[in-house]
Order: structure tokens, then C-alpha cells, then sequence
């Protein structure tokens, strides 16, 4: 038999576009002479659907699109994900589930028992485990369907206390299939690869893994769906961050006409690349809009992110804004100029000083004198804020933020002000990140200028202000912060490591105190495996730590 | 024995002061002669303490906390909430549990089975639920323990397929004890009656019943601890939104010296009210702040703001500011000047014409002559962001939020405007509830301006502008939103109730479309059954009745 993997973009809630997606890939498998097609895990409404799937008429939409899908594999059959009413009184309304589709007509309906709870995922939320395991019956075999994290209770994951395959290896099938909706991060691609062969290798069985593409959101899908031997071999990977569809041919228990072959490690840096100009596009398009603006500094985090979305939106859809107030310095322009000739955007330059000297003048009775502080620092990151805002109002363009993960983490920026955007693209990148990203940016042609790259970090927002006045060097900076949020270390298992007792407790302390800020940001484009936003939910008024 | 019910007010990772606290009413019970007492779900650490659990380091010092209690529990016993350590490999790694301590040791750990993982609850994340019961043994009888939804099964409540209290019956208690973070909303004192009596009702014990109070950032507990006999009548019910201590002596099976008593309702308005200052309260108690600032326009929602703040934090740590534009008409400062001395709060005026014209005039350039638009009001409403934001950063206040939930809802508000602040008061009350809260605060003096009341509601931006420009009356608004938000109704279904068929479908696509505002909005005290924030978590770029 000839199976296709469908390796596609859905967009949530979109049950018109996602099921015309699907039609349209029925056809092109059938053209390729394919006897199924499988479809990603919830492809029917895409993933996370989050409290749409509260809505009862939320869940009817999803059956009539996967009936109305029905009805267009009367001559291939298709494996597709979708929610499914739990029947039974006891227990959640729902079941994360697969539709098994032949000739017009619902054959099986499998059901996900390894329900993701952590970092960004929230499946017991809505989600009823499995408790019975059944193969798939087709073309006089037995496969064995699983959804996502089903397989991943291979090493005694300590999380599942159950392990669908091994029911379903005692129905002895002939090969597996697991449909999946598996996020990137940029170490999470080998960790799958690795869980998937040792699937294939333990059972004995070839395996057919497809994933879905493409970004929801904060959360981006990058692809990669495979297929191994059953020696746990990698015979096929569809490609990253783009759609692919794939087709091979199981027969004599075996896929046939492929040999081994080795997965390309991908550098993280560039694998971050593709996610965010991913991620950028993504946001865009689902949202209904075109074109971007954002403020540009002249320092290196607004330049990547005016160089990303260039590449994601294309340069004439970008408008960078410069504003300069009276402790910008004169390169600072000519940094952002610089990187705006290179790159060929939309510029404009709205100086903030009148703006920032008006509220000097109207506050000036209220303070009484008081002498020049964060606050003043503030209106004017405020007033930057305002400007791109209404450039955002006046011609519809979308907010980019330009926060990186150092300074979201420490809380260096000013709500209202540099914090304001739709979208985070670098708040999951540390800054350390973004000078790599600066340099693989440039490696063909300089478009981040030089000077961006090597002039010490300001917020410019007094005179002679740099980033190192008030934190560390970035380097330690981000050792720190990485042991405390990627890896949930504590504060002396850190100082252990080394590290300044008294810098480590001040940045854990800062991290804690800067939750009320986090709580109000965009979100934030995922990319390693612990991001601010829905994947860390802190406490506001919590006393530990800070 | 004489068993005491501790009803507290816990701090999230605040271990020195909740330790303190608790040994300190150790103290207070064994004055009274108890022999036994009672603490709330995660006493120790507070609830929810959402991602701190992922921390070993927070989970030693739940610990280390307990055993320090446990010193002295010497001539006394009790019943604690705390996070402990799952010690098998399989499943989450904690058990949310209650260490019963007696002659200065931990007799017996007892663990939740049913998780609440829906609405602002995310046990599953953190918690793996216990399969197997024990009875404590105390003084020669059998105690039932659970842990708050343990026991809200009673109904075959289908989110569960287990009952721990089946189990534990059939070791023949004496008596329940149920501990709890159950959180405020003005329906939920009703229904946890109901469970409790049917509880006692159905396993012919009587019951006592501990509860938290206190608010934890949006999520207020409001107490109401409840003792009932095996009748399932209620004996004693603690005072609601405050911290209190009963004592009550079991013997010959019976709760001793105790008539029934009826529930005594509590209308849904004066709860909100209670619940909304106890919720300011804490937010800066717990924060370490003890001012407020907040913009006053003169309107109803920032007047009532105002005054709840005033309640909450004495009217000599509240300044209000009054920031007319020139949109702004006479009577708007005249009634916020009416507010201000009714209730004897500070307050500035602070006029952004300067502002908001250095702004015309810096974006002019960019604009070309475009005509006056949305763009022009929202540059006002975030003048005022910056003045109160700057009001907060030069003088240590904190700003308050005065978006209420119809606005919210629909997004009728300016993003980095009016809808800055650390805490969203009134967020989650209808604008209809608003009118009934200020009849409520004026209910023995006028505090609230009776033209603030009367007045059409109007954001000011424009010449002549009224809500009901862009919004139906908020009667029917409200009414459609409820239908949506709380009860999740499809449109189709509030659209056969008689509302406007263009109407509802118009109101739910701008509910949708503002998720991207509400993503960014501060937290807001929770007082429904069905909360923005944490409670509600809904894609941004889904493209759903959108």
C-alpha cells in the first residue's frame, strides 16, 4: 500500500481553509497514486484550539468539516486528528482523537491516552485519556495509530504511568503511524527523532510520523515528519518549516525503495532563523495583515527584528521608525539608516523631544521639582510607543516587539513603551542569541551594520547610559538566567556552579520582581524550550525569591 | 476532641510569614483548648503557586517549613496542606497533599485524587492524583480526610471517574475533614452548600470544612469555612472575606453544643463589592505597596474604582488624577471634583492638550493631512497612560486598572491607554453590574456623583461621542455576553433566545478580535464564574466566528 504523509499549515479555528487544505491534498495523493493519506494531530481545527474547544458548537464544526472531508476519499482512505465527544458520562467532554476514513464512510476512531500538561500544553484540560487500544484494519493490515505524545513513554518517561504501544504491539501490527503536532525548539527536533527511532526499534515496526508546519500564534510547528525501519533506522524527513508531502510504499512488511539515512544536524542559530521568519509570517497572514512597523534603535535587537521581518514579509512591507530624543547619539541614526539602506525598507524619522518636553511641562507641577528619575526615562520610551503605535492606527500596520529574552527576563525595558508590539519576535532569544543571529544574518552580506553589532549595548534613554551599568555583562547574564529558567535550577545549585553569590541572587530576584511586567507583553515566539508566556505562568504576588 | 478550623490568609512563596502565621494560630488554638487544627489546601505554600512547583528548591522549603510547624505540634495536632514528593518513578513528580502532625511528627500524608484542571485551575500540570485512602487516626477515631475537590464528585460530576470518599467510607470514618482553596466567585458559596451538605448527607458523617482566604493577584478566596452534621445540616459557617478561627468539639460522633442554622444569602452585588476590596487589599499588601493612583474622568467605572480603593486602602493613599482633553465637556471634571471630595482622596489635574499636540504635530509629517480618526483618541487615552504611568514611577504609586467587563469584552478600550495598570478592579463586572455597585456604595451616603450615574456613558475622545455610537445598550450587551462568555453559548443558540440575529454575530466577532488587547491587559480581580485572564484562554490568531 501506498501511504502519503501530509505535512501541512493549518490555522486554527479555520475550518474553511484547513478543510479545503485537506481536499486539496487528498487530490494531490490520489494524482501520486496514494491508498491513504495521513493528516496531523487536530488537523480539522489546528493546534492548540485552546477554549474553543469549550464551545459545543466549536465541536460540531469539526465533525461536519472531517464528514465533509469524508466524502472526498471514496477512492483513498485518511487518517485525520480532530476532538471527539467523550459518549461517557464520566470523565472530560472530550477526546483528542483520529479519524480513520475509508470508502466515504468513519471506519475507527482512535483515541490520544498521553495527555500533555506542561510548559505550553494544556490537554487535561479539555482531553479525556484512552483506555482501550485498538489497531486500524486496512488493505488486510494492522496499523498502529497513535497521536503525538502517546510514543513518548519509551525511557519510563516518569510522567505516563501508561504506555499505549505496548497494548497495541499484542494486537500485532504490521507497521505504526503517529500523527503529531509537536512545537519547535531548537533542541526539540533531536530529542524526536531519538524517541521515534527507539519506538521503531522496541516494537519491531516500521514508523510513519507526521507533524504539522507552521505557527499559531506564539507556538511554531516546523515539520520534519519522518519515517523509520523497523530496525529504528531513518529512512525519510520531510523538510523544516515549510509544507511537503511525502510518499512511500509499504509492502512485504517493509517501506520499500529507501535506504538509511543520517538526519543533517541543523545549527540552533539557524534553525531559530527559519522558526521567527516563520513565526513572523504565520502571525501575519492569519491575522489578515501585511505590513509591519516597528521602532529602530540603531541598536542590534530592533535591527534583527527589521531584518527578519524583511525576510518574512518582504522589505516594502516593513516600516521602520526612527526616533531619536536628546540622548540618542548621532550614530544611533546612522546605525538605523545604515541597516535601513541595506535592506531596502520603508523608514521614517519622528524625533520624540516636543512630545517628551510637553509632558516635562505638564507633569512639572505634580513633581514638584523632584529631580530626574526612571520616570522621565520612561515617558520617553512611552512616547517612542505612542509614535509607532499610531503609525500602527493611521495605516494598519502591525506592532513588531523588539524585546529580547535578557531583557524580558530582568525586566530592563518600560511597559507602554519599548514593551508595546503584537507579537515578540526575539523575547525567546538571549541576547548572546541575537548577536549569533546578527552574524548569520550577515554571513552572505552585510546587512546588520558592523557598528550595531559591536557598539555596548544603551538604552540611550540618559546621558551616557549603557546596558552594564545596571546589569552584568551579558555573557555571565545569560549563563544565569538560562540555569534559572531553561533548567529551574536553584539559586545555590548556581552560585555552585561558580557564580557570584550575590549577582545570582539580585538577577533571581529581578526575574521574580519583573512577573507583573511579563504578564502585560506580547506574546512571545517560542523557541527554546522554556519561553516567557503561556509555557511559565509565575505567580504576581508571590514572595520567593524576590 | 475539640478541633479547631484555621481560616487564613496565606502569601504565595512567602514561607517566614506563612510559617509565622501558622504557628502563631498553633498558639491561639491550644489557648482555646483544641486538640486538633485545621489549615487550608497548600497552607504552606499558598494557592496557586502555579510554577514555583517546578522548583525543587520551593518544594525543600515546603518542607522544611512543615517540619518547623511540625516542632510545635507537640501538645497539640494538626492538618496542613503542602506540595509533597511523588517517590514512585511513574507520573507527575508531587502529590498536592496534607501532612496530619501529632506529638511533633508526620503520622500520615494524605493526597488530592481529583485534580481541578479547568478555569483558572491547572493541578494535572503539577500534581499526580492518588489512587489509594487512608483514614487518619486521631484520638482513638477514624478521620475522612480530602482535599477540597475530592469531594465534589457527589453529583456523578463527570470531569471525574473516581470518588475518594467511596474509598474511605468503607473504613468506617467518624468524621470528615475537608480542606480547601476553593475561589471566590458570586455563585460558587451557593454551590459548595450544596456539595458539602450532600456530602454529609450521603455518608452520614458530620463535616468540617476549611477554606482559604485572601486574594492571590486575580484569585480571591473568600473563606466561609462550614461545619455540618451527618444530617447534612449546617452547623457553623465562618465569616466570608476575612480570616477567623472556630472551634468545635466532636463527641459521641456528633458535633457538640450546636443548632442548624440556615445559610443567610448574600446578595451577588454587596459579595463584589467585599470581594474587590479584599482584592485591592491584598494585591498591595502582598506587594509591598501601599498607594494607589488611578485616572479619574468623571465617568462611573473610574469613579467606583475609586471609591473601592478608598475602602480598600484608606482615601489618603489614593490619588486620583484627572487628565481632561479638550474633548473633554465641563461636567466630566466637575463630577470626578464631586468624587474626589465625597470620598477625600488626593488628587491632580493634569491637562494632556500639550501632549496630545506635540503629538499631532511630531506625527504630521508622516500622516500627510489624513483626516482625524481612531488614531487621534487612542493617542489621547495613552497620553494618559504616560501620566499616570509617570505619577506611579516618580512617586512609588500603583496604577489601577478601571476597564470594566463589557469593554473589555468587546474591546472598547485604547491598548498602552486605559488599559495600563498593575490590576484590573472591575474587569470581570458587566457595566450593568457597575450601576448596581455604585447604588450599592451609595447605599448609606452618596459617594458615587449621581450625575456620574445618570450621565450616558461617553469615552470623550471626540467631539460628542457616546458608548452607544459604536455599542448597543449595554442591557442587551451584557445579556449577549454572558450568554457567551460565561454560559459559552454558540451564536445560534443566543440568537434563538430573540436578540438581533446581525447583532450577536457582530458582538462575539469583536469579543474574538480583542483577544490580542486582552492578551496584554493586567490581571483582573476575579469575581465571576468565568474571568478574562488565567480562566479563559483563547487562541489569538484563530480564526473562529472572528
Amino acid at each position: 500500500m501506498k501511504i502519503a504523509l501530509a505535512q501541512l499549515n493549518y490555522h486554527i479555528g479555520n475550518f474553511e481553509a484547513n478543510t479545503h487544505k485537506i481536499i486539496e491534498h487528498l487530490g494531490k495523493a490520489k494524482e501520486k497514486g496514494a491508498d491513504l493519506v495521513v493528516f496531523a494531530e487536530l488537523a480539522v481545527c489546528g493546534y492548540p484550539p485552546r477554549d474553543f474547544l469549550e464551545f459545543e458548537e466549536f465541536i460540531s464544526l469539526c465533525e461536519q468539516a472531517a464528514l465533509k472531508i469524508a466524502e472526498h476519499c471514496t477512492d483513498i482512505a485518511c487518517i485525520i486528528g480532530l476532538p471527539v465527544k467523550n459518549e461517557q458520562l464520566a470523565g472530560k467532554d472530550l477526546f483528542n482523537a483520529a479519524y480513520f476514513i475509508e470508502n466515504g464512510q468513519v471506519r475507527s476512531i482512535v483515541r490520544k491516552a498521553l495527555l500533555p500538561n506542561y510548559d505550553v500544553f494544556d490537554e487535561y484540560r479539555y482531553f479525556e485519556p484512552a483506555t482501550s487500544f485498538e489497531c486500524i484494519h486496512f488493505k488486510g493490515k494492522k496499523i498502529a495509530l497513535t497521536i503525538c505524545e502517546d510514543l513518548w513513554n519509551i525511557n519510563n518517561n516518569p510522567l505516563y504511568v501508561s504506555n499505549p504501544m505496548d497494548e497495541l504491539i499484542l494486537q500485532q501490527p504490521d507497521l505504526m503511524i503517529n500523527i503529531a503536532a509537536s512545537p519547535f525548539s531548537y533542541c526539540h527536533d533531536d530529542e524526536r527523532i531519538v524517541v521515534l527511532a527507539e519506538n521503531a526499534r522496541k516494537y519491531k515496526l516500521p514508523l510513519l510520523y507526521v507533524n504539522q508546519v507552521g505557527a499559531q500564534t506564539e507556538i511554531i510547528f516546523d515539520g520534519g515528519s519522518m519515517v523509520f525501519d523497523a530496525k529504528g533506522q531513518m529512512l525519510d524527513e520531510l523538510p523544516y518549516f515549510k509544507e511537503a508531502i511525502g510518499l512511500y510504499e509499504f509492502k512485504d512488511q517493509h517501506i520499500q525503495h529507501l535506504q538509511p539515512l543520517e538526519h543533517q544536524p541543523v545549527p540552533d542559530i539557524e534553525q531559530i532563523h527559519d522558526a521567527l521568519i516563520l513565526g513572523i509570517k504565520d502571525y501575519f497572514e492569519k491575522s489578515g495583515f501585511k505590513k509591519a512597523v516597528l521602532g529602530l534603535s540603531g541598536g542590534i535587537d530592533s535591527a534583527i527584528v527589521c531584518a527578519l521581518a524583511c525576510r518574512a514579509l518582504g522589505a516594502e512591507n516593513v516600516m521602520a521608525v526612527l526616533m531619536p530624543s536628546k540622548y540618542s547619539t548621532d550614530h544611533s541614526v546612522q546605525d538605523a539608516l545604515d541597516l535601513v539602506k541595506n535592506i531596502g525598507c520603508q523608514h521614517e524619522i519622528i524625533p520624540i523631544k516636543e512630545a517628551a518636553d510637553a509632558f516635562d511641562q505638564m507633569m512639572a507641577p505634580a513633581f514638584h521639582n523632584l529631580p530626574f528619575n526612571l520616570t522621565e526615562e520612561n515617558i520617553q520610551a512611552r512616547c517612542r510607543g505612542i509614535v509607532v503605535m499610531a503609525m500602527s492606527n493611521k495605516f494598519g500596520y502591525i506592532l513588531l516587539n523588539t524585546s529580547n529574552k535578557s531583557e524580558c527576563a530582568v525586566g530592563y525595558g518600560t511597559l507602554y513603551g519599548d514593551m508595546c508590539g503584537a507579537i515578540g519576535v526575539i523575547g525567546d532569544v538571549y541576547k548572546t542569541q541575537v548577536y549569533q543571529l546578527a552574524h548569520y544574518i550577515n554571513k552572505d552580506a552585510a546587512v546588520i551594520p558592523e557598528n550595531s553589532i559591536v557598539k555596548p549595548p544603551s538604552a540611550e534613554l540618559r546621558p551616557g547610559q549603557k546596558d552594564s551599568d545596571s546589569l552584568p555583562d551579558y555573557d555571565i547574564l545569560d549563563q544565569i538566567l538560562f540555569q534559572y529558567i531553561e533548567l529551574k535550577k536553584s539559586s545555590s545549585a548556581i552560585i555552585a556552579q561558580g557564580f557570584d553569590e550575590a549577582l545570582v541572587r539580585r538577577i533571581i530576584k529581578m526575574v521574580n520582581t519583573a512577573e507583573f511586567k511579563r504578564y502585560q507583553t506580547p506574546p512571545i515566539l517560542r523557541v527554546s524550550p522554556k519561553a516567557f508566556g503561556m509555557g511559565r505562568r509565575m505567580p504576581i504576588v508571590g514572595k520567593y525569591l524576590s
